[in-house]
């Protein structure tokens, strides 16, 4: 990364340095810090840059699976990825980030190139107001990462934030990078896990969790994420079980036009 | 195994023969044999045998992805199993398949101990008649697999199966094993997988299809799973975007009595 040249906050927290061929040097980022340690979203999309940037990498990412093992810790690590298995039109990863060489996250993924099919969508984007028509969340008690997105949130706000009462777990927000960024594979992945927290929706309680596993599939190509540019993508999100320490996420990420970028879905860990 | 011993044909299938710690030899059952290779579902199960017997294997399964590299052949094949990080009540482990020293399968999956915490669900078990009330599939030109199960779709059969043309995807069915076996971890895994694939619902053409990723949450405990024993569970399933060659397929299956038992999701390749 040269010196007189701009980089986006987002590019310098993910950024890799190759050491060989599969194996990087990466860095946590104070832009993109969490209450303790580094926003996993971020972290998500790093690993799934060091598929993306290998040089046997086949095609585009279509599914991602970040497995959180243990909390990342402020500063240096290694990432080892791997492609498992390369066949004409897919590929499968495995990735691990270390630490003071203990496993703190492992990844699944698999690259394909895409072709022209019979294709059709059975969701429908949700019907919102248009992202200019909403305001934007304007927080100063709030973690370093949550700065770095405009978000304007339509309908389910943390219980932190407002004075309601929910009876589901239902977010609805437009999101984009602040400052802009054109939408890639890594913003989506991110994108994907820039949700507040469903049990902070639910409950006014304040419970430390984590999320142990997060999945994303990626139906958007290279193509129809040019054509998004840096619009906001509509992100709905909702919890469907909270069951004895554990609550799923599930979520889709759409862009204003009505194509869906992506589907989620993550478990997390809860203490109470 | 012993000879004078029964043994539930899912059982034979997914058995393993511990070689050394985590290192487990198996072969592949022509109970569950597909139209090439074995039934995905199984194979699921029997990677995640391989956490399960594993002497260091912590509290039980929350959540488990495959990836399904490449067609598992018939006949045998070695598993790896390895725990990669162990936290005090959550494990994460990594596990491959491999035949003819390549991998064929690899997989990711968090064990923990699970606690008494605040719950809550937000899905309602879809109304549909009591499992006595819906007819079996009773079909001879199937792949032997199927007829390990007794299912009784309430809704979305495949076209191939029925005169309906469809708007959606949406099957609901009710499935168990057969001959009836009390529900465990593993024949859950394998039921989350064992509907037919969404794109025979919707096109009356056959394209060849493939799992390549799957992930399940278990929101069941062992208590759960030992109350509902061998009855029929609902599976609700449903994909939501067919794109340029890979659809996703998400599900819900639960309990009669309304318990949800594991949500799922997979990305399924389909060819034109």
């Amino acid at each position: 990364m040269s010196l007189n040249t701009y980089a986006h906050p987002f590019d310098i927290a993910t950024s890799l340095k190759q050491q060989e061929t599969g194996v990087y040097h990466g860095h946590t980022s104070d832009d993109y810090a969490n209450m303790v340690g580094p926003f996993g979203g971020v972290i998500a999309s790093t690993l799934l840059r060091a598929i993306i940037e290998h040089p046997d990498c086949l095609g585009s990412p279509v599914s991602f699976t970040v497995n959180y093992a243990a909390p990342v810790k402020d500063g240096s690590f290694i990432i080892k990825a791997n492609p498992t298995r390369t066949n004409r039109s897919t590929q499968h990863w495995y990735v691990e980030l270390c630490q003071h060489h203990e496993i703190v996250i492992t990844a699944t993924a698999v690259t394909a190139k895409k072709r022209d099919t019979w294709s059709s969508i059975e969701l429908y984007k949700p019907e919102v107001p248009d992202a200019e028509r909403v305001d934007s969340l304007s927080l100063t008690e709030v973690p370093p990462w949550v700065n770095h997105y405009d978000i304007k949130i339509v309908k389910g706000a943390p219980r932190a934030y407002t004075k309601s009462n929910y009876a589901d777990s239902v977010t609805l927000q437009w999101m984009k990078d602040k400052p802009n960024r054109p939408l890639d594979y890594l913003s989506l992945a991110s994108m994907c896990d820039a949700f507040f927290p469903r049990i902070y929706v639910r409950r006014e309680k304040v419970v430390p969790i984590g999320t142990v596993s997060l999945t994303v599939y990626f139906h958007s190509d290279t193509e129809a994420l040019e054509k998004h540019n840096n619009h906001h993508v509509l992100g709905h999100t909702r919890a469907q079980n909270f069951n004895n320490g554990f609550y799923d996420q599930t979520g889709e990420i759409w862009s204003a036009d009505g194509s869906l970028l992506a589907t989620t879905t993550q478990l997390v860990y809860y203490k109470e």
